[in-house]
This record gives structure tokens, C-alpha cells and sequence, in this order.
């Protein structure tokens, strides 16, 4: 009895994802790129979470990724390319996506989204980040329905807080 | 003559990365995993630059390779085991560090630094970014010393203050 009581003591105090996610904004496949990294910016989120009608993520695109949906597709993998194009348009590639949607500048096929259960560990969501290299991660109920996001700083400090001293 | 200064004018508004660069502290190899991460944290950095005793970049770690380093060897390549293990520990990995230093916990090989030199422009940042997955960039100058770092934070407001009708 005693040795039940002091599990569920320890138990309490594990953190799990869905007590660090935090709600988030997302954009569809629909959206304008245009409106997609505006949102990144205003809001100063890491990446973006990519969801469908049923608010089910399709895509958590680390920051890096959203901005890569700005760059025109032949200068993604040719650097060469990038290193001797016209400087004067060089600065001007922000303004090109125009009426392009986020469903048009994916990756094909769209990568897997990075996602967590509610009740994961900040082990599981640490080791999800550092593998997906994504320093956002959602976090879905059992439907697959979007409940919020882990963001690398609010991981970190969350880790920072947590311990054996608590 | 007209059209010479008129290039001329147009060079001068081009912004370059060591115009939007900003001082990074660093680590280096030999410093604890624990500071490293603090630092990243306080300063609220989406990364860390690694130099040499000389201040040379020897690598540039995006955000979540930086938690990468906290995560025990064990862990990282073993989905399925960070699953299973003890919910007690599972929060604990954050004080498991103790005196690693980051050259103990880097990638071997260490992957090639993200640099860029200083009169790179922002398409060729923003397009290092997306292929490195990096958002942050070490600006270099010829000798290979860091000169600073652009974030993808500062490349985004950057750009979206750049323009044609700057």
C-alpha cells in the first residue's frame, strides 16, 4: 500500500506533453504561403503545423522548412545557381510566391508530421524533436485531431524546471 | 554613366548577410553539454555555434540537435526503448549530462558547418537555411573567423522589410 501510494507520488509529478503544449495557430494546404510565414513571424513560432478540414495535422514544417517554401523552386537544390543569380533579384525571391499556396510548395510526398500522444513523456517529445529535427512537435488525441504544440524553448524550459527535486 | 550609377544604386540597397548578422556567443568542444544548452536558453538562440580555439565555426548545431545532446546515447537511435522506459527517469534525462562536453555528445563525423561569407546575399542565406535545416547561419570571413550569425528570426524580418519599392 505504502509502496502503491509513493508510485502514484511519482507518477503526479511526470510531466507529460499535453501539460507543456501550448494551443496553436495552423494553416491548410490551401492557405497562401505568403500568409503562412506572416503567421510564423507575428507569432514567433519555430515551424507551423499544416492541418486538414478535420483539424488533423498533415504537416509540422520546422521553421526552416516554411521558409523554404518561399524560395523558388529552381534555386532549391542548385546552389551554384543561387550564388550567381542577379543581385538585384536576389532580394526580391520573398516577393515571388504571389498567389502560391503552402499545398503547392510542399515537399512531394509530404514528409510524415511529427506528432506525439497527449500522455508522452518529455523524453518521447525530446527524442521526436531531436530526430525529426523539427523544434515543433503536435501533439493529437486518438482521433488524430490536433490538441496543441510543443515548441523546443517551452520543452527546454519545461525540462529546466522539472526534476528529481521538485 | 547614367546607367553605371544607377547599378550602382541598385548594389547599394541589396542587403547582404553581414548587414543583418548579429554577435553570437559560442561554445566550444570542451565546454559542458549543460552550459551549452543554458546558453541557448538565456539568450534565446535557435542554435549554437561550436568554434575552435581560433574562432573558427567547427559546427553550427541547429536548436534541436543542441537537445540532441542531452539525450543519452541509448535513447536516441531507439524509438521503441524511449517508449518503454521508466516514467520516473523519463524527465530525468535532462540531469543525466553531468560532465559530458559537447565534443563528447557531437555526431561523429561532426556534420559540415553552416557558414556563409559575408557578402552572401539573402537568397543564398535563406537558401543554406532550408538545405541545412538550419536556422541559424555562422557568417564567416576569409580566414574562416566568425563574424556572427543571422537567425532565421532576423532573415525573415529582413526580408520582409526588403524589397522593390525599398
Amino acid at each position: 500500500m505504502t509502496v502503491t501510494q509513493t508510485t502514484g507520488t511519482y507518477r503526479d509529478r511526470i510531466m507529460q506533453a499535453h501539460e507543456i503544449a501550448v494551443t496553436l495557430p495552423t494553416v491548410r494546404m490551401d492557405d497562401p504561403v505568403s500568409k503562412a510565414v506572416q503567421l510564423m513571424i507575428v507569432k514567433r513560432l519555430p515551424g507551423l503545423v499544416v492541418v486538414d478540414d478535420a483539424d488533423r495535422p498533415v504537416a509540422v514544417l520546422p521553421g526552416t522548412q516554411v521558409l523554404r517554401l518561399l524560395i523558388p523552386q529552381s534555386y532549391r537544390d542548385d546552389p551554384a545557381l543561387v550564388r550567381i543569380v542577379d543581385e538585384i533579384h536576389a532580394d526580391l525571391f520573398w516577393h515571388g510566391p504571389g498567389n502560391l499556396t503552402v499545398g503547392d510548395c510542399m515537399p512531394n510526398p509530404v514528409p510524415k508530421a511529427a506528432t506525439v500522444a497527449p500522455d508522452a513523456t518529455l523524453l518521447e517529445v525530446a527524442t521526436a524533436m531531436a530526430n525529426k529535427r523539427s523544434p515543433l512537435i503536435a501533439v493529437i488525441d486518438d482521433s488524430g485531431r490536433l490538441m496543441g504544440g510543443v515548441t523546443l524553448e517551452r520543452l527546454l524550459t519545461s525540462l529546466a524546471i522539472a526534476g528529481p527535486n521538485d
